[in-house]
């Protein structure tokens, strides 16, 4: 089996960087300590090991694909991979007892949905998009819709699924036009057609959960007017049995990854009897959605870590294997060839690819701390956790999604002409990371929510308490003298930062919203580059510190000093694209506003 | 028809911006004038849009596959196109009228390969490799082997392929151990493995010509001991029937992209009875074949710029057809939707693919006019065009094939989800453009040759020919007024790589050239930046003129605005990068050179 993650470095995040324990004094979590936290996540990798990772290749040969006739032919694994999830609490652990879950923090759900996402990013999207329907159901439904939905979505035997786009609105969800009748009766009649839905078909689950946009007849226009309903495929009778809902897979959509991953178009309400179940008050169906929308977002950013970290294990053992070519300095073609780990631009791409991954992972896991933080707290402190996952959100997304892809290029380019076919996973690894920059809105609506909407909140509230939580780990980094120096690099950058967003900021309070947002992409990358220089440091605090105490209980001396090395590689070639980032930013020239379509030819 | 390239813009880059008229004035030329010169062209466009790209997408989802036994399965439609192109003298028009050639320039020659490859890049490489071994014969192979071998490559019926990579020996040529038996007769006798052979083996060729290179028994190791020989697939007897030489085609790579494109294993002399040529003198076939593989290494850089090109008309295509959304500033959600080429962020996306894959076009151009003034020139005028084109050989190989990756994701990332799908051909370029920094040397390799050797060849003559070259631009952009800061932008850029040459060569005269190289790969990303930022003032120039005369016969004064807007673009977005390259060469730290492999865990 090849190593697709690194058990060392989870246990390195969860319990040294950030802390999972700290949960444990809440009473929500206070059932739990680090060895349970820690069985339950090598319980993940078991599955994993023997479920998903076997499987990767064969979902990408055998694609779900559609049959012509209402169905999307799955491998047969996969019923077997989604019941062994459930059965041990890998859709529902996140949720309360009372809702039949394990009361799990995210920070331990969301590290064995990683180790998933590593081994065969095709199945742990089902699992997830299950996880957030129920969720969704569970957070603004009523008693008997939880009830109803819930348990067999944890049980695995119904899939979740959400239904926002449209064909003629794609990411505009304003010009939605699914609409929903209301009757006398406790349901709407939904009519009009999704796309893009995934995990909207598949022959491992006997129905199908669409948490579904729609529009109410005479609902105002725009996002304002949108209505969140529950459609099941078949929906339940009173007498217990399921009756088919007028709810049709239409197509699929065939991809050039993730193609183990069924994308369906689904068309609601060809015979009139759609009937749907409105979730929540009418109209705020948008704000309801949001909830499963971040949380997917964060997932997403997740999943193209863990692809990205799939990717950097599989190369790193290549690397590890492979004699090829001799030093620079040897001139003896005699001498056996070396490692190609010995050669320099080998090692730049595996660092490369380290400081990537593992700098996301690190940023993954701690929105999802801060995702259990909102909810174990309450008052100020919570609105404060709240806006730092906020503006994290759209980062983590884009961050690793964008330098994901980076990454798994460097994956295929260490095995040289190998790594271009089928014969190696990096190849797949790199198609399916992909589809992650346009997952739950692209990167330009990303940039535009962080640039528009995140960092304006509150008059810039989240981005001084991002400030101020990135302050707390220079200042524990000016306690060792090697990353002094990197702590004043990161300041320096965050000051960089503050004045971009001055200068930008200047076009806003003109009202010229156009110019302030059209470099958004620009600056999220920047503040990519920024915020994982700074969840580097913090990895570097805590291996120095490990080294300074030598304390080698959970990893040895070698581990701790390839997380300062690879803090210093990003800080030396990772880095240093902020400022030119911050060079274009500042540029006093409008390119991006041309009218004549001629000057594009 | 989709477009995948523009004939207005190879208008303008062959005749306005590279002068290809000045050719014509040299005797090997003097046949031609610039009408003929674009009807030949014309002529390429029309067999592309008939032959090649229809069968774009088909030749992806029927891939080049190994039959079993010997015989690799490619579609009806390739034997066709080879026949097709050959008939029209693309696969030999650049030889001189002895050898059956027209006699055409390669500007002319390769701007028709261009429309093929943004056509059907697979095919491409079909009639690229045919050209390269034709070539190769010619220029070191004896009268014998001429007439044997060339006429029927060009006529289109025998494959010509490269033959260098081993399964032991990967991009380390020195390692190579297929061994030559010399014999009392004219042949030597060929036993051994090569694998990664493009067009190794398909159904629409009768013979295959490998140019391999082997070691004769004896030879000395290394790179000094490796020959050039001819080895047919089917040799011809003196009777002039053609009896099989015990080339056996063992099998195929299947691959993530241009999957139209056989990828084959050979194994030579199984039976005892393979047959082989020498090429010229014994133990020299490296640097034979070098003139092959250079004249290779431009071609992948163009085909990445060609790919890249293909992907940004269909992107663009897609922005002028398609409405979404409306402008940040509207807030009225029952306005019309706007075309998404309003937004900015995706004018962005569409000027950053411009910038790369028209600026890559441009340098390839470059280099091909730099390979036609070496052959039409004497003494040391022909030895500065050699420099030139020999230090900006890497440069169009890695930053078309780099750049381009990134150029064609963003071309998916325009359709949104929708590129994603196997619907539209974005996805499909993007997957066949990532062999581009694999092929005849990695980018790896390609940053060692730029830094270690072409730099430093003559004491840094060719840099300083390439400097001249580029203050001649710089010169003439001053005669325009609103180009002048772009001017002083890429004089400034100049200066600083000088700057970090002279820091990186303390290491080289300190004998460190272990650390020396171990950034090449930086470096290489800078220069690719600069070069390309030559191309585009070099082109702005000349669009400057063409407004300021008011002389809009070949192309509209709004494709001229476009093209220096483009050059603004790529200056405020892609060149600030640069400074992040120098920054990173410039800093202290060795940080690849790590021997304890614990530290990547």
């Amino acid at each position: 089996m090849s190593r697709y993650t690194s058990m060392g470095f989870l246990r390195y995040l969860l319990f040294d960087v950030h802390h999972v324990e700290s949960l444990f004094a809440y009473d929500k979590f206070s059932h739990l300590d680090s060895e349970q936290a820690w069985m339950i996540i090598e319980s993940a990798k078991q599955l994993a090991d023997q479920e998903m990772y076997p499987f990767f290749k064969v979902f990408d040969e055998q694609p779900a694909t559609y049959d012509g006739n209402g169905g999307v032919k799955t491998h047969p694994q996969l019923k077997k991979i989604i019941q062994g999830a459930a059965a041990q609490s890998w859709i529902g652990g996140s949720a309360k007892f009372e809702h039949g879950g394990m009361q799990l923090p995210e920070m331990i759900f969301n590290t064995g949905q990683h180790i998933f996402q590593a081994a065969n990013n095709s199945v742990q999207g089902y699992l997830g998009l299950s996880t957030g329907a129920a969720d969704l159901i569970t957070s603004f439904g009523n008693q008997k819709q939880i009830d109803t939905y819930v348990p067999p979505i944890y049980e695995g035997r119904w899939q979740g699924t959400m239904a926002l786009t449209e064909p003629q609105a794609g990411s505009s969800l304003s010009d939605i036009i699914t609409t929903a009748k209301k009757t006398d009766k406790e349901y709407y009649l939904v009519k009009g057609q999704k796309i893009f839905i995934s995990g909207g078909q598949h022959e491992a689950a006997d129905n199908f959960i669409h948490l579904t946009l729609a529009r109410i007849e005479g609902a105002p226009a725009g996002v304002r007017g949108i209505s969140l309903f529950i459609i099941p495929k078949f929906r339940p009778t009173e007498d217990g049995s399921l009756c088919y809902n007028d709810v049709h897979c239409a197509g699929d959509f065939q991809k050039m990854g993730q193609r183990g991953y069924s994308t369906t178009h689904l068309s609601f309400g060809d015979n009139d009897d759609c009937r749907a179940f409105l979730v929540g008050e009418p109209h705020k169906g948008l704000s309801y959605m949001f909830q499963m929308m971040n949380g997917a977002r964060i997932s997403v950013g997740q999943c193209a870590a863990s692809v990205a970290m799939a990717a950097y294990q599989a190369s790193l053992q290549y690397c590890l294997e492979r004699p090829q070519g001799r030093s620079a300095s040897e001139k003896d073609p005699t001498i056996a060839p070396t490692l190609i780990i010995n050669h320099a631009d080998v090692q730049r791409m595996l660092f490369t690819q380290k400081s990537i991954a593992e700098g996301s992972l690190s940023l993954a896991l701690e929105c999802n701390k801060l995702y259990d933080q909102v909810h174990v707290s309450n008052g100020e402190e919570k609105e404060n956790y709240l806006l730092l996952l906020e503006i994290l959100t759209p980062i983590v997304k884009t961050y690793a999604s964008e330098q994901g892809s980076r990454s798994a290029a460097l994956a295929i380019q260490t095995l040289g002409g190998y790594g271009f076919t089928t014969d190696f996973p990096v190849q797949q690894l790199y198609r399916d990371l992909k589809i992650m920059s346009l997952y739950e809105g692209t990167t330009g609506i990303q940039s535009v929510d962080l640039l528009g909407r995140k960092v304006t909140m509150q008059n810039g509230k989240a981005v001084q308490l991002l400030m101020n939580s990135i302050t707390i780990d220079l200042k524990a980094s000016n306690d060792f003298e090697n990353l002094a120096p990197y702590s004043n690099a990161l300041d320096l950058e965050l000051k960089r930062m503050a004045k971009v967003l001055i200068h930008l900021s200047g076009f806003a309070m003109k009202g010229d919203i156009e110019r302030y947002l059209s470099d958004a992409t620009v600056f999220m990358e920047m503040a990519g580059h920024i915020i994982i220089a700074w969840q580097w440091l913090k990895m570097a605090v805590v291996a120095a510190q490990k080294i300074k105490d030598a304390n080698f209980k959970s990893n040895s001396l070698e581990f701790y000093q390839g997380k300062i090395h690879t803090m210093e590689f990003f800080f030396k070639y990772e880095l240093p694209h902020s400022e030119a980032c911050a060079k274009t930013l500042e540029d006093p020239h409008t390119l991006t506003n041309v009218k004549t379509y001629e000057m594009f030819q």
